[in-house]
């Protein structure tokens, strides 16, 4: 089959590789219909982390399910799945308590040893405990579910984490896919007034008619005292980019007593003066979405319309362009690019 | 009136002071019967921290109402009552949220320019939303009274902070007063198994009385490893010390997923590395504990004998003695002073 690789960076290709198979019998091989770029991909595409050279990539797909190992009792051939960008077993103590992201024999598609979800197929480990099969009500509408798979259970992730609720004002600080996912889920969990801080003017449009009822566009102290000044201080804030910078940002605009929920993961990060934490009473919650644990709800909110991140996807390429999808995204021209395979 | 004054490290004498008056309707005037002697002062004691020579301190007392401002109206002249170690006005948005520690107006007793705790009598600013009437039944139960000032809130802001519920197994950094109350606090919120780190053999036995099932004494690596063997990580953390070593441990025993309730004045702690806490999905929250919001509840259950600190207390010393009373906490001969006046 084909599938994207990466060959260093700012070098993904489409090459031929072997075609997934099923190894144990949990397994499952998903042709994959439609595919997403992350922003975590570009992190890889830009140098940083660990991904070698000759690795695969991608973690956001939806798909037909072509096979099944003999164990594996939730899904059959032909049924249309989703799956979260990670898999996991559904069975430890981690995955009943809603930790997926930690399962004892979890991963992440594209790690080494496995399939990226950039590709014709994907072997998906633990198929029981991680595909989710999709209604019908949404087959076909690949910009609504492909959002689930990372970028809306993050923005939750973010806005639970922080313990959004009714009557709350709420600052969102980044302008990418997860942190508009993070004005969603704010939105949608009852905040009052939702303040969004990030750096380019068409993306905090959008956060406008998503919900947010004030944007503060710019950097450093004048835009963080002009979010502070907005919010009065936030009941919750929601960090959405993993930079120093951005921790910093949420510090600043959090109320005495606030959590960060914080999902953006980090990258050039120093570490938190916890003593600066200390006499406010700031908290910080989140991490690593655990994506799973929150895709049956929130599938079945985009099924009945109460939710709807579609708007994240700006741009469809095919398998053969999705390099040119990493370009756009890294020169941010695009905001989230889908991939019709 | 005679009150303890800090004349630099390690030097506090009882000296002559003017007598505190009413200089705000909202303030009352307490002739003091018990004060207490805290960790937090040793910092003082031990030369850390901004107090100077000359500086009133202590913020623990039991007294009675022996003025009141014109505008009070929650207690009288004649009442037992009892206080946090801050005032704060009860009405701020702070304080109608329970975020007491950050009232617009509040401040903590002994700071330059009030009276400390650790003298004959004090100045209570915002009397009526500072100090609560004694029931009868805890009147003249010192030991029972002081750990409200300070401690018990403390142990229970870490219980809570770390979302401590029925079954958990629960961590606790530390042995001394606060770590105690912190062991009561977790036992009381229903946790099954509680696990106390800390340095000293006979603080350890006395949480082990408490409800600890287990207790490491040690430090470093070891000492960990044997907590994580013994928890297998534990659902929530209570950081009861403040220094980075402390910080360490409780996120290496934390179960991915966990909070980590702290409420350990950092001192000498270099910060976090937030990126050791992402992938694990492991929360900090708490921070300088809102005492006055946990003291009407805390009081009630000591009242009805569901809570009792009073073991923290095991020495007593006169207004004459109390630079003794230092000299024993200092060297760990006592664990807390009680200070009668």
């Amino acid at each position: 089959m084909r599938a994207a690789v990466f060959e260093g960076p700012g070098n993904i290709r489409i090459e031929q590789v072997p075609d997934p198979e099923i190894e144990l019998d949990t397994d499952a091989v998903v042709r994959i219909t439609a595919a997403g770029i992350c922003g975590s991909d570009l992190w890889s595409y830009r140098g940083y982390g660990t991904r070698q050279p000759g690795a695969r990539i991608g973690h956001e797909f939806v798909g037909v399910v072509e096979d099944v190992g003999a164990e594996v009792r939730m899904v059959r051939r032909g049924d249309v799945v989703i799956s979260p960008f990670t898999w996991s077993d559904g069975t430890c103590e981690y995955c009943v308590h809603g930790q997926h992201s930690s399962c004892v024999d979890g991963g992440v598609y594209g790690e080494p040893g496995h399939d990226g979800a950039q590709g014709e197929a994907v072997r998906v480990p633990h198929a029981d405990g991680t595909l989710l099969v999709v209604p019908p009500v949404l087959r076909g509408a690949e910009d609504q579910l492909l959002p689930l798979c990372d970028v809306l259970p993050a923005g939750y992730h973010a806005a639970r984490s922080a313990g959004v609720g009714y009557g709350q004002t709420v600052a969102v600080i980044g302008d990418g896919a997860v942190a508009l996912a993070g004005v969603i889920a704010a939105r949608r969990l009852g905040a009052d007034r939702i303040v969004v801080i990030g750096h380019h003017e068409e993306r905090l449009e959008l956060a406008s008619r998503l919900g947010a009822a004030e944007t503060v566009c710019g950097r450093g102290e004048e835009a963080v005292e002009q979010a502070i000044s907005l919010t009065g201080g936030a009941h919750a804030v929601l960090e959405c980019v993993g930079a120093q910078s951005a921790l910093d940002t949420a510090v600043a605009v959090a109320r005495d007593g606030a959590t960060i929920g914080y999902v953006g993961m980090p990258h050039l990060v120093e570490g938190l003066n916890v003593a600066r934490l200390f006499s406010r009473n700031i908290g910080l919650r989140g991490g690593l979405t655990p994506a799973r644990a929150y895709l049956p709800e929130l599938m079945g909110e985009v099924a009945n319309g109460h939710l709807d991140a579609s708007v994240v996807i700006d741009s469809t390429v095919d398998l053969e362009g999705l390099p040119d999808g990493y370009v756009a995204m890294d020169s941010r021209k695009a905001l989230k690019v889908r991939v019709n395979i």
